[in-house]
């Protein structure tokens, strides 16, 4: 059901003078597949206010909404699902939480722990840092840069969708899915776009054309 | 059912050589009342692992058993029931996520915000700061030091029980008992104490000894 072209990570701090739902809005208009709650700076009290808004947004769009990190907060914004890394709590207790229809994604940059997510239960996985990105603002806690070899080599060994992650641009985002991923995550290559709509739709385009090589 | 005297906030960043696990078997040898799983430097994954632990450990003492912040990792590790404050998610999203005979406990310092959280179903309070601390590694984010006579207010506005928390010792501890609180919460009075389990005992005794006045 779920396309994996587009996937937005959500980061006000990172998205020069808009707010969050302005960037999902114009994500949205743009063909935005998923959209992830991240804004690691804020409470969790303003990410529970967000959430229900980027719920509604996301849901009258057709858009996947899923929420970073936490289980309770998913549950409270009725999220389809929730993204976890490896300091979170396993994929088998969000299950047990969230049930068999929520959506639980695991960030992973390594054959073997793509294959125990599957095995564990995850319904995607993050796959990264593909590119170094010189920010701890971007993407996760390592910043291994692994490249889009490696993100195909876990494309093969598991078969649940892969979303490349990790400095991620319109530039460079055609090597990721022509080695097997099934779309790309990017924070500031929309946020930070002075055109969130247009850099949206060239992402989305970029991914359909490498789909077809 | 539930007695209140002495709550234990833990945190093994101020256990000195202790591991949370030995100070909670400590304090339990020296009969505290409820425990809270703190660790705010630690992530959620080493919280999963570590609550697990402090559960089996309070159950087989029958001593209440609550987590910091997170529902979700309350939910996980099978507490008693989840302590929030200001920026965490609202009582009525845990009572809807954990169920009717949850604990839910909120942090207050002024009367109206005591009679809110009653109001929103919340089931004990802790009030504070009682005491400055001094230190931004005690007790929670806002450190106004409100004295016993404010705890005493907020005991006398609400029917839920009340727990005083930041700054408190043995040595000052009777004042907020005589003011009306049921109890007193503590990290360093008994995680940094030569005699973790003879402070607990100790505190206990206090609080007694001040309901009887
Ligand atoms: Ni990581």
């Amino acid at each position: 059901m779920s396309d994996w072209g587009v996937y937005l990570v959500t980061q006000e701090s990172l998205s020069g003078e808009r707010t969050t739902q302005a960037v999902v809005e114009a994500a949205v208009a743009g063909g935005v597949d998923v959209v992830q709650l991240r804004e690691k700076d804020r409470n969790v009290r303003e990410r529970y206010h967000l959430g229900r808004q980027l719920r509604e947004l996301t849901r009258d769009a057709g858009v996947t909404f899923v929420v970073n990190d936490r289980v309770d907060l998913a549950a409270a914004v009725d999220a389809d699902g929730v993204h976890l890394g490896d300091d979170d709590l396993p994929v088998e207790v969000a299950r047990e939480q969230l049930g068999p229809d929520a959506l639980i994604g695991r960030s992973v940059s390594f054959v073997d722990d793509a294959r125990r997510a599957e095995k564990a239960g995850a319904d995607y996985l993050g796959v990264g840092a593909v590119y170094a990105t010189g920010s701890k603002d971007d993407i996760d806690d390592d910043e291994h840069e692994i490249g889009p070899e490696r993100v195909g080599e876990i494309a093969a060994a598991v078969d649940i969708p892969v979303v490349g992650i990790g400095g991620v641009t319109a530039d460079n985002a055609a090597p990721i899915v022509e080695a097997g991923a099934d779309g790309v995550a990017v924070i500031t290559a929309i946020t930070g776009a002075d055109d969130p709509e247009a850099a949206t739709c060239d992402l989305a385009g970029t991914v359909a054309d490498a789909r077809e090589d």
